[in-house]
């Protein structure tokens, strides 16, 4: 393990201010940028970057899971919204409205759409008449608008990037499978892309998406303990179609209602990176969505040949790997502490010793470990250390995640650890709603799921000591 | 030359209803469908497929110029938006005003962004400080509101999909240099991906962007004669960067005004596709950019072999370009109706005789033509045909412009050729509005550009006769 001195001193600790060092992160990695408008962001060229890699990887599971892209308006009227009514109660209250078109008054007021289940259901009406038109697997990659009163980059945003999946099925079952399906493309996503270990699992009642049957998450936990909600797949059964008075006539010719899903995931995964993997140095990038994989360095560039040779490597390394290099005239030393702010997993180093013994020095982003690697092997390295930055961020997130998990079994128990020791709590429910709520104000935990993987940690309801068979996860909820 | 038979009888003919004719092929071919806001279009699946593709090709042409994608918020403040006096008397009349967010009245109203360049003011404002800074090339993929009064769908929405970019520059020769570079690269698009056929130019006063000291334009001309103006790149000059209030520091130690530009292209180039290349059949698409480039259909299915040698052929196909094969119940006529109407470049039919021979039949959608080609050339003849179709309809459209561009000297010329003769109109201009306004009112034609490449035909104004030195070209346009 090599030394860990800190290299970058603009940022503040994360034991000192977890919520002021995610601000520097964002910032001095330009990520983003705020905007006049509260609770609107600039996403910068580097965190868009991460963006697009997170959506074209994601994009390719869409597609290869029978998904096609579509485009929906952003404007829905109000008589629309209103059509399913849990759907209004539970969007209505934070909408933007637009009233006016240039000078004039609107007849009807349009909201920017918070969420599009209202336009696919109006637009399921117009092209489903058969079974043969079933199923229709959308998806979309759109932003959103919810009118937030307490807003941070990435995390919660008034205008937020996202993809909305929607689909339409001619039975429950089917519906059901693709709400699961889903989920677990999220998960896989978020394991094996974002080396983020996540929870899967179902949401309580009380904190189901409006207009839903059931929500499923898939939650994950941040740094300091707090939990994210890092995607949401919702099975609507045939409420939304019966509110839209959407039906199809199936093969025996009677006239069926047919089932629907949606789920999403949002520029939040930006901010579940961050919070997932970052140190006191700034950001650290799971290789896979890393903007740049590999940065070259050249070390005494002044000297004869070390700039050729660094750009020879960064030349060879372009076909295997995002790489650049800095050529720039700043000191090694001040861009080692650059690109570790920005989370670069790799850096290569090549200077004149090393160029005489025909070798790089490689040094991780997530462990600073050092490698000396031949040259001749460059292209058999770098490819096994980002799958070891991988493995190695996954691993780590995963073993803070179980050290942070607790098991409460009565209430004051669940109180003290919600006090003192942020991270899960696994606590068995009785499915009253009325403890659910008394946990949140007692304890200011809110259930995250009801996972899938249960287990018996016993048979009472940590809050009210009644007969229990569910064991949730609870805790402090970003 | 195969037979002409026309195989679609459910879309309009062009020369009944050129109107009817786009409308029904944007409904039949399901690139996109009404919805109950007026001016906003639904994209489906087929429709965003081709917007995906020019997306791609697009943004590497972007990001091999250098530049880099960003994200700005949808919104913008009103005193924002009124920075800039002849920028905001352009948009104000046509934007849609957000007022309210959830039951409480904003202080200040919104607008729904028709353009960013007050918004990426705002943000260099923040970023730029020194020459250093200097330049910064972004490019966002995101939709724009303009509340339109006659709206087609692609053609003129109230929301539109569309890349705009932005960049700011140290010197006016830097700014001037790349908006040109990138009126180029739309050419270039248009021409090597779209198959159509350009006039670059430049915008007289009148028709320039709001707040631009110049608009370059590429000028497409559609199968009815009108003109679509398909790209522009503005060049700003200091104008914003002044009214912002933006300066850096120059490496001389003083304070300079920087100078910027911003381009722009739209999901208008899928109407502009559809009317270069369309025809009484339906859609007809360009390979570079068609969601599916071939379509294996089998003949005579229900025999022995016939199925997996269709799917056979599929999967090698799939290794060198876009393919599917339709092995639905549907006849084998019904087939290729429906994919000549969505305009897939390449029909490969197999059945029981073309086995037996090891032969395929290899059918064109631009001209029909026909080609036994032995299955072991499959993969060099497929991508060789990809690339003639590619050529074919680049010399239709071009022949076309050329068949329907006009030349006239004297203003009864003109207004003749207006009148009678749809196309573009070629005539000399003195420079004077006030000819520019005469044309329009006299004669229904709007200056298309004063392209780069001039000709000589004359030394008099086609209106007012006095002394002129450009070549316009001008005709009506969409």
């Amino acid at each position: 393990m090599a030394e860990q001195k800190k290299m970058v001193n603009d940022i503040t600790a994360m034991y000192e201010d977890f919520a002021k060092w995610y601000t520097d992160v964002v910032k001095k990695a330009e990520l983003a940028e705020y905007t006049s408008v509260k609770g609107c962001m600039v996403i910068r060229p580097y965190g868009y970057a991460i963006w697009e890699n997170i959506q074209k990887i994601m994009d390719s599971m869409f597609k290869a899971t029978g998904h096609e892209n579509v485009c929906m308006p952003m404007f829905i009227p109000e008589s629309l919204l209103e059509k399913e009514k849990d759907h209004v109660e539970g969007f209505a209250p934070e909408v933007a409205w637009v009233t006016h078109g240039g000078s004039e008054k609107l007849e009807e007021r349009l909201c920017v759409r918070p969420t599009s289940e209202t336009l696919f259901c109006e637009h399921y009406k117009q092209i489903i008449h058969s079974y043969r038109d079933l199923p229709k697997l959308y998806n979309q990659w759109v932003s959103v608008v919810r009118w937030e009163k307490t807003t941070r980059p990435f995390l919660r945003t008034r205008e937020f990037l996202w993809q909305e999946g929607h689909t339409i099925h001619a039975t429950a079952e089917e519906a059901k499978a693709e709400t699961v399906k889903m989920l677990n493309v999220y998960a896989d996503f978020c394991e094996n892309v974002l080396a983020m270990p996540v929870v899967k699992g179902v949401k309580t009642e009380k904190e189901r998406f409006a207009g839903a049957e059931d929500t499923y998450t898939i939650e994950a936990l941040m740094h300091d303990g707090k939990a994210l909600q890092s995607g949401t797949s919702h099975y609507f059964g045939d409420g939304f179609a019966k509110a839209f008075e959407i039906q199809y006539m199936d093969k025996d010719n009677t006239l069926k209602t047919p089932y629907q899903t949606s789920w999403g995931t949002t520029t939040r995964l930006i901010g579940a990176i961050i919070m997932t993997h970052g140190d006191d140095n700034g950001l650290v990038l799971p290789p896979k969505i890393a903007p740049v994989q590999v940065v070259v360095i050249p070390i005494a560039q002044h000297k004869e040949g070390v700039l050729d040779k660094a750009q020879e490597l960064c030349d060879r390394l372009s076909k295997i790997c995002r790489v650049k290099s800095d050529v720039s005239e700043n000191s090694p030393g001040w861009k080692f502490a650059e690109y570790e702010m920005k989370g670069v997993p790799l850096r290569v180093e090549i200077g004149p010793k090393d160029i005489e013994k025909n070798q790089c020095v490689i040094v991780r982003r997530d462990n600073r470990e050092k490698y000396f690697v031949s040259l001749d092997e460059l292209e058999a390295k770098i490819p096994e250390l980002l799958e070891e930055v991988h493995k190695g961020l996954y691993n780590k997130a995963l073993e803070r995640r179980s050290n942070m998990t607790y098991t409460a079994k009565t209430l004051d128990e669940l109180k003290d650890i919600a006090d003192n020791k942020p991270g899960f709590i696994k606590a068995m429910w009785c499915g009253d709603r009325a403890c659910e709520d008394k946990l949140k104000e007692y304890a200011g935990v809110t259930s995250r799921c009801i996972p899938f993987e249960q287990e018996h940690i016993g048979d009472t309801c940590v809050c009210c000591g009644k007969p229990a068979d569910k064991m949730l996860y609870w805790g402090k909820a970003y």
